[in-house]
């Protein structure tokens, strides 16, 4: 195959084996989300041996939070480290390689069969917290730059690489590389999407609801009103909503076993083994359609819940509260033929004889942000599988790093080789 | 009516408008279970002002958790501070008054219409977390106890007071009192029973249950398992259990809608809104039935949710753990024409021209540590309902209080006097 003179210069130059290094090192750090800082410093120490400018910042969390667009927030945080590493001079094109370095908590320990934080490779897999979702993307993003600094190549504009924080709660680390000034003609987020490119994302949105019940003494449990036994009325009612929101998926979406998926995530209730719960609290997300705005999808949940209490005396009286908090992640779609994406379909194109797949993804992700804040079209492009992510015995595949390492270098040299 | 001169005398000497105030300022120090140093101080300022001989002795928590019979304890604990009140020498016959100052927490603050430590009275109600359940009756045992000092009365024996803590979460406190070698001929534990003899009880065995599931993105929700879900399979299938062991109550019984209940007083699951749940971890407490043994019930909770796993695939492999901690409350039952509990029919039936109901009781108290324990038949008779007890707003009728101190004071009098 006979590859453009820059591509092929860009990919002679790209260090494949130090990309598996760069992502078993991140991992090693654990960088649970809240908890970044120690990663981001090995982050702008790693761009600044690829030879870029470094830009790291200290975000003002609390103007962020007080922006009426600010896109939310679950952990406590007491800062945001960001870090964004610069390649070229501003021109005609440029590109931002947008990827996150904090991960969700690794879960029950007992069933991971090694450390979350091990990095090991056993039969050509990468464990670890993070190994999918998503340290292998942010080495790909720095190794993508390394080889582009090294080759030499003119650019016709900047390429920027975003090491961001919060993206697992909302997304806070890209609000305030827009809030920042960054933005560019086009954007990939190395989200992991098994190499299918993803122009279109579901929304996301984190709520809690508040379930009252009556408290008595267990031994007379029938005085008193169990908030769990109202939670399973609810929840069945949440169920009936989900399965109307995924009536008619999006085209991309249409391959899913739900492409909007809502779920419970936290629950907590009582106060003692022997009183009757009298309150109950409950953390999920609820999927947001492509084309649906956020505000509707609160209006539905509202709807279902407030149609749930209507049937029962109970809840009638003491109608369950709804809260939105956290990740608020509007749906998005953009076009695949913008020319940054062309030349990403062209670099998986000359990788694997094929163009990649097109793909809607059913997750929330920082996509939203760098195109309704930042102005930048945006796609998702990465390694590995998102069923892993969030899993015990997170794993990628080190081929599939090698080859996305691949088709980003080419892409990146393809769009803004001068 | 004309009243044994003994009875007689005591009664004259009873102030009950003082038995209340000791109720309200009892009430008004707060005595989570764990946390009852500061009434119990007071309780034995009141015993030492009613002229009883004080025991205040701080129990060696580490020693009794080692017992083999040690009863169960679910608060952290670092000290059980004991209070014993005697009069009169040893003799022919002893009585004991027992009451637990532990209450359990407020739960819910907003459930509430006034302070859960206000102690306050209106129309007739005496308000507050305890009143009820159970300072109200420790209140009627000092009363009680200083009208027969006061009175005079040469006694056939000793009459002692216990204040106890830890009855809630187990019984820790008249534990340590059948350790510290208090027994009699018989007890009157003072909880609440609506003035109704109770010589049955039903047990109370809290658990614990761990629930697996496995973790996965929220959008792929149909990747993972939650541990929610699998909650509600278990619960409906304890809930089978429930009316299994209620099929034939025991004749004290049968009234109750529910003699012995199963019920789940707290929970928490999962650690993330976007992550499906991988662990659920709940508290309850099994009634066990007058007549069957401990062991006996704790082996129907296990086969009842060894059913329920062998019927759902992921359960049989992952199978609920099932924990025993904290209270546990065998059943126990005793012989109501026992002279001391005959005395207190009598008085009960001298105060209302009626014999008193007896009854069997759905709760665990610490009843079955005195007869277990401490070698002494006991039953329970007080004033309030256990409808109040761990309710918000719980309340009991100052007549009750008064009735109930008049009734205790002259079965002491007539059981004990010479």
């Amino acid at each position: 195959m006979i590859r453009e003179p820059a591509v092929a210069k860009a990919l002679d130059t790209l260090d494949t084996s130090a990309c598996v290094r760069l992502a078993q090192d991140l991992i090693r750090v654990p960088s649970i989300t809240g908890e970044e800082g120690a990663v981001q410093d090995l982050v702008a120490l790693m761009l600044e041996e690829a030879g870029l400018e470094v830009d790291r910042f200290d975000a003002d969390v609390s103007r962020l939070k007080a922006h009426p667009r600010f896109p939310g927030m679950e952990v406590e945080r007491h800062e945001a480290i960001l870090v964004a590493g610069l390649l070229g001079q501003k021109g005609d094109r440029s590109l931002i390689l947008n990827g996150h370095v904090d991960v969700v908590p690794p879960g029950d320990r007992q069933a991971w069969h090694a450390s979350p934080w091990s990095a090991h490779i056993h039969a050509g897999r990468l464990y670890g917290r993070g190994a999918c979702d998503m340290k292998a993307g942010v080495a790909i993003a720095i190794a993508a730059a390394a080889a582009l600094k090294k080759s030499g190549l003119p650019l016709r504009g900047r390429l920027i690489v975003e090491s961001v924080v919060g993206e697992e709660d909302g997304g806070i680390g890209s609000f305030a590389m827009a809030e920042r000034g960054y933005r560019a003609e086009a954007a990939y987020v190395l989200e992991p999407t098994r190499l299918r490119l993803i122009p279109a994302q579901a929304g996301a949105l984190t709520f809690r609801l508040r379930i009252r019940g009556r408290a008595a003494h267990a031994s007379v449990r029938y005085e008193g009103v169990s908030a769990i036994d109202k939670y399973e009325l609810v929840e069945a009612r949440l169920r009936q909503l989900e399965r109307s929101l995924n009536a008619h998926p999006h085209p991309l979406f249409r391959h899913y076993p739900i492409a909007y998926a809502l779920s419970i995530g936290r629950m907590r209730a009582g106060s003692w083994s022997a009183t009757v719960p009298d309150e109950l609290e409950c953390e999920g997300r609820l999927g947001v359609p492509v084309g649906m705005a956020s505000a509707d999808a609160r209006k539905e949940l509202a709807a279902a819940i407030a149609d749930a209490a209507q049937r029962d005396p109970w809840l009638a009286e003491h109608p369950p509260q709804i809260e939105w908090f956290g990740g608020q992640f509007d749906a998005v779609e953009v076009d695949p033929e913008h020319p940054a994406f062309a030349a990403l379909q062209a670099a998986h194109a000359d990788e694997f004889g094929l163009a990649p797949e097109l793909e809607g993804a059913p997750y929330g992700s920082d996509m939203r942000l760098l195109v309704h804040e930042a102005n930048t079209p945006a796609v998702l492009y990465g390694p590995g599988d998102i069923r892993q992510a969030h899993s015990a015995d997170e794993w990628i595949a080190v081929e599939e790093i090698v080859q996305a390492a691949r088709v980003v270098t080419a892409a990146a040299a393809r769009y803004l080789a001068a």
